[in-house]
C-alpha cells in the first residue's frame, strides 16, 4: 500500500506491506487531511519515524464508515479507566507518536478508538472531526462565559476552524489576511487595530512568539491565554509579565470527537479546503501546505 | 532623611527632604525588609528610579503602627471600586512603579492603604505581612485541595516562606540547601531526588530558567505551575510541553494583607532573618542581600 513516512533521509511517498489488524482494527481510509503539525514532524518534532497523518475519515471491513480517536491509551492505567486515554503515559498517538498515522490505503487502530460516522455527515466534513475536536477543546479547558471578550490570534487553518467552533461567543479573529479572516462567521481584525482593545480570553493559534508577546498585549490583569499550537523549540517568555498581570497561560491539545461529530453539520469545514488530491501527490501537498495562502489540503485514495 | 535610592549612578544611601504628606499619609519607618525584588530594580528591571522598598512596618503621627498595602490605585476605575488596586492600570507601587519606598525613615501612602497592626504582633513580625500576603496570593490564585500533591521549588526567603504559609497542605520544599530547607516545617527534598514524582501544582518561586523546567518535569499532564517570583528579561519557555501536557501556568503577584496579618502569629518568621541592622549600613545590606545562603536582611532606624 502507499504511505506518506517520515525517515532518516527525508519524508516519503513509498509502498509498504498492509498492516496486520494484530488484535486492532483495520481501517481503509477514505480521506486524510494535512495538519500543520505533520509539517512540524516532518522537519524533526518530536523525533517522529513513520507514517504520518492523524486526520481521517475510512471504512472498517464491515463497511462501516469510521473516524479514530488518534490516541491510543493502555487501556488499563487510571486514566484511561476514566475513559480518556489523551493524557496516559504510555499511550501513542496515530502519526505523532510511535504509531502509523492515515496519510496511507491502510491504518490499524484500537477498537474502543473508532466512531461510526452518521450517514448525514460527508466525508469531507468526517475528515475534520479530529481538528474540530481541537478547536472545541479550548472550552473544555478554559470555559468561556457568554460576557467574556475573546480574540483569537492567527488565521491559518487552526485560528479559522476555532473561530468557526466559537462562533456563538462572537470572538473576534486577530490576523494578517482579511481574504481569510473573511472565511469565518466572526469579525477578522489586523493585529495593529487589535491594540487597545483588552480581552478576558485570548486563544493563541499562530504558534509563533509574536503571536504570544501580542496575546499578552491584548489581555487584560488576571486574563487566560489559551496556547492550543504546539511547535519545535522552545519561545522566549516574558515570564514577568505572566507574573505581574497574574496571567494564566492554558496549554490545549486534542478534544473529544463525540461533541465534535455533533457539532460538524453546523460549521461550515467546507470553507477551510483549499484542494484535494490522489494520495499519489501527497509528497507535494505536505510541500505546498506549508506554503502562504494554502489551508487545508486533503488526500483521497 | 536617610533613603536608599535607585539612580541613574547606581544605587545609593542619599540624604533627601522628607516628603509632604500632600493629601496622603506621613509614615515614619520603624523596620523594612530587603526583597530580592529590591535586587532587581537595583540592577535595572522596569526602569525603576527612586527610592527602594515595599516591606515595611512603621508609626502615623498619631502614634498608630501601620503595615501599607504597596499598589496605590486610582480610587476610581471599576477595578478600584471592587476593593482590589492590585491591577489598577494606573496604579503605582510602593518601590517599585513610580512612587517611592520604604527604605527610609518616612514615605506616604494613601489613608486607604493603611493598616493598623494589632498590639500581640510585634515589628519583626509585621515587616512580613507583604512576603507572607503574597505567599498567601498562590491559593487566591490557585485554589488547592486538601488531596492535591504540591511541591514548592526554590529554597529562598520566597519559596521558605510559601512552604511555611502553605505547611498545613504539605507541600514538598525542593531546594538546593538541606540546612535552608530545614527552615521550613515540611518536607525538603534535592531536586535530584524530587524526579520520579509527579504533582498536581507546582509552585516556582526560585526565579530561574531551570526552575521552571524543573516545574515541568514534575508536573502531571493538566497540573498548574505557578509562577510567583518576578525577573528581568524573557525566560526560553518549551511551550509545546504546556500544550501537550496541558499545563496551566499561573502568574501571582501580591496577596490581601488582611488575612497576613491573621495568620501571621502563627507562622514562624523569625526563622526567616538573616541579620537587623541600622538604614546607616542599606548600601552594604543591598549587597549582601544578593550572596548565598542570606535570608531576610531588616534596616532598622
Amino acid at each position: 500500500m502507499r504511505a506518506l513516512r517520515v525517515t532518516d533521509t527525508g519524508t516519503k511517498l513509498v509502498d509498504v506491506p498492509i498492516p496486520d489488524a494484530d488484535g486492532e482494527v483495520l481501517v481503509r481510509v477514505t480521506l486524510s487531511g494535512i495538519c500543520n503539525t505533520d509539517l512540524e514532524l516532518a522537519r524533526g518534532y518530536m523525533g517522529f519515524r513513520g507514517t504520518l497523518g492523524h486526520e481521517l475519515v475510512g471504512v472498517t471491513a464491515d463497511g462501516t464508515r469510521v473516524v479514530c480517536e488518534i490516541n491510543a491509551g493502555c487501556g488499563t492505567c487510571a486514566l484511561c479507566q476514566t475513559g480518556d486515554s489523551r493524557h496516559c503515559p504510555t499511550r501513542t498517538v496515530m502519526g505523532i507518536v510511535g504509531r502509523d498515522g492515515a496519510h496511507a490505503d491502510y491504518l490499524r487502530m484500537p477498537a474502543r478508538n473508532l466512531i461510526a460516522v452518521p450517514d448525514h455527515i460527508t466525508d469531507r466534513q468526517a475528515v475534520f472531526v479530529e481538528p474540530l475536536a481541537a478547536a472545541l477543546g479550548v472550552i473544555e479547558r478554559c470555559p468561556i462565559q457568554p460576557n467574556d471578550r475573546v480574540a483569537i490570534i492567527g488565521d491559518g487553518k487552526l485560528g479559522l476552524l476555532i473561530a468557526m467552533a466559537l462562533a456563538d461567543l462572537r470572538p473576534v479573529l486577530v490576523g494578517k489576511h482579511p481574504h481569510k479572516m473573511a472565511l469565518a462567521p466572526v469579525e477578522g481584525v489586523l493585529a495593529a487595530d487589535a491594540r487597545g482593545t483588552t480581552f478576558d480570553i485570548v486563544i493563541e493559534a499562530s504558534g509563533t512568539a509574536d503571536g504570544f508577546t501580542l496575546a499578552l498585549d491584548l489581555l487584560r490583569p488576571q486574563g487566560s491565554l489559551v496556547l492550543k499550537s504546539t511547535f519545535a523549540g522552545s519561545t522566549p517568555v516574558d515570564a514577568a509579565r505572566i507574573v505581574v498581570d497574574e496571567i494564566r497561560v492554558i496549554g490545549s491539545r486534542c478534544g473529544r470527537f463525540a461533541p465534535a461529530l455533533a457539532r460538524l453539520p453546523h460549521v461550515n469545514v467546507d470553507r477551510l479546503v483549499s484542494d484535494q488530491m490522489s494520495i499519489d501527490r501527497a509528497e507535494q501537498a505536505l510541500e505546498d501546505a506549508g506554503k502562504p495562502g494554502v489551508l487545508k489540503l486533503l488526500l483521497e485514495r
